[in-house]
């Protein structure tokens, strides 16, 4: 348990989008609105899984939307909490606590704006360890726990509720329903209990973001680079250390809004030691396979990101430009993402790519080697 | 109070049809879904609205979708049943009636579909006295009724409930969903009293229908056109005898799928005693105008309709086909549904026509002069 201060919020800004590999919307936004929640609430209170009671009722809460949308309209803060209560009265109790769906910039955030409001903790943890661009693509809907009823709510008060079988049907639903709300819209889903949460959570993304933050910010005043400081910020977690993929200069993207989700590709023409080589990295909403001359070295689930070659902060998939350096850095995914039945759902092929997952550790083999991974995954070094 | 059998809706689906204006959906698979459901569980009972005690809790049941689409997807009966229970269940009440909210092919029907299912009564009257497209259509919205929560379900069993603000708004979410849940789903909305029924209701309108469906059906064995029994079947009842105002050939028609409803125009060469002229109905899933010549004669909320020349019978908007020979007749609408605050809502201007509405019995004074007209309508022929 610790206590969650503005402050906190400004690292976790910077380390989430870094988890958010390109998506989960503009962090901007959404620590405006939970720093003002703070600042006129209190600290929020972040619960370490282990301390989470089995009988608590837990509520996600989040925003879903194309991030390309969100930059033009930006949602006031107390419709996350009208939203949230909203689906507490629809299921009819008071959540214990909230935790996020994702990692990444508006939906790290959105669970603090909701807690600080409603004077509950947050959990750290989620239900993708990174961000995703479907509400089927969590470790909630992997494991067993019910996505629904789901509640969405507008900036015009109106709330929409939905019961489906499955979770492809649920998210079909509400991408519509997300669509005519304008784009975006607040979601609570997968209410579950602590027990659930405890056993298919992503655990300690909220504290590794505030960690991966406050190392990128500090990176300066420490005298190294930024993307080292990642790597050993990320080192000691279950994820395993960052590794730096590519050094470039974005020399074409591609993008466009299809079916509410921005899809494309951004082409990166390498400078420093990366001189002479390409790397393609393809997106919807977040960044899915990084391509180098013409090679898969980095495919989703595990995270992939851009960050500015000077100051670490990462490059959100709308925020891209012709003209950008950046670092193309890879982050192994926790291996309770990586099951035969979690990649059955965000593996490459979910989104339609024509490779096989390759976890990092595989293919920078002999990175991994020289800085170690986490014990569960010494099963690539062997 | 009266039973309504099988053969009733036998009847229902031709007189329906014909108050549907031209939508309302197919009523041949209404019919079937009624005439199957009365078959396995017996009559329904159709209560007259005075008979209607101000404490009862009535659930309109409905579809909500494109006809052109349900033609090729026939629904399973007992969805109807389906939706209105979830709506139950998350109103936390038991209907102890139904009622169509619309006059139309399938949505005539729907509400007997349920009521047999779940042995309650109908009563006799709707929320539009003819179809329309739109929920916002509806005298529950004209005269203050809460459209919300709606519920809509699909045939995967899926469940979506809609609070909004203002009915516009209720539309355009609700249209998203139907979209989405492949072009038509079943709906429950405007919950309400028996009180408010009775105040809001247009009333009636299902026994006129089986009195219109029967003198269709009769006509022949009279010996009399099927255009004179509709005009004497109507001639009583708060409507007011129905004109023919042409007759002809469909020589065009033009009709696209656009943001879920079947919009367009039928154009008809004059035949007998109008041959050298030509008529032109313009439609949004119902006809909205008759246009003479490039004289308009009839328009929404008026009834216009084209019945086959031969049988009477009511051609839909995705019926009409190059070649078909047809009398298009009007029918005025009751008082209702021609206030200033209904014609804001569905006067011609509501659907982009560039004009006023002007009442059959102005455009048809001589005709209405002849054969008269309901009590409080003779202000038009003063």
């Amino acid at each position: 348990m610790r206590e969650i201060h503005e402050r906190d919020l400004e690292f976790l800004s910077i380390g989430a989008a870094i988890l958010g590999t390109g998506g989960g919307g503009d962090p901007l936004i959404g620590k405006l609105m939970a720093q003002s929640a703070i600042r006129e609430e209190g600290p929020v209170i972040l619960l370490d899984p282990e301390e989470v009671g089995d009988d608590m009722f837990v509520l996600p809460a989040s925003m879903m939307g194309a991030p390309t949308v969100m930059i033009e309209k930006i949602p006031a803060g107390d419709e996350a909490l009208h939203a949230f209560r909203a689906a507490e009265q629809r299921l009819g109790r008071r959540a214990d606590a909230t935790c996020p769906s994702e990692s990444g910039g508006v939906n790290s955030m959105i669970p603090f704006v909701v807690a600080a409001r409603a004077r509950i903790p947050v959990i750290d943890g989620d239900g993708m360890g990174r961000a995703f661009p479907e509400l089927q693509m969590e470790t909630f809907h992997v494991y067993g726990l019910s996505g629904t009823p789901a509640i969405l709510a507008d900036e015009h008060g109106s709330i929409v509720m939905i019961d489906a079988n499955d979770h492809y049907r649920l998210e079909w639903l509400a991408r519509g329903v997300t669509i005519r709300m304008g784009g975006h819209a607040h979601i609570v889903d997968y209410p579950m209990s602590g027990a659930d949460f405890k056993r298919t959570a992503v655990r300690g993304t909220i504290s590794m973001g505030i960690a991966v933050g406050e190392a990128v910010k500090s990176a300066p005043r420490r005298g190294i680079h930024p993307v080292e400081a990642i790597a050993e910020a990320t080192q000691q977690t279950i994820y395993g250390r960052a590794v730096r993929l590519f050094e470039g200069k974005v020399v074409d993207v591609v993008r466009r809004t299809e079916a509410g989700f921005a899809v494309g590709q951004a082409v990166l023409s390498g400078i420093g030691t990366d001189v002479g080589r390409v790397m393609e990295v393809r997106f919807q909403n977040e960044n899915l396979a990084a391509i180098l001359d013409g090679k898969v070295v980095a495919s989703v689930p595990d995270l992939i990101t851009l960050v500015d070659s000077e100051t670490g902060f990462a490059i959100t998939t709308e925020r891209i430009r012709y003209g950008q350096r950046a670092v193309v850095i890879g982050i192994p995914t926790p291996e309770i993402m990586r099951t035969k039945e979690a990649l059955d759902v965000w593996g490459p092929r979910a989104f339609g790519l024509q490779m096989d997952f390759v976890p990092l550790e595989v293919t920078y083999r002999s990175y991994y080697l020289q800085y170690g991974v986490p014990k569960e995954k010494e099963k690539y070094l062997r």
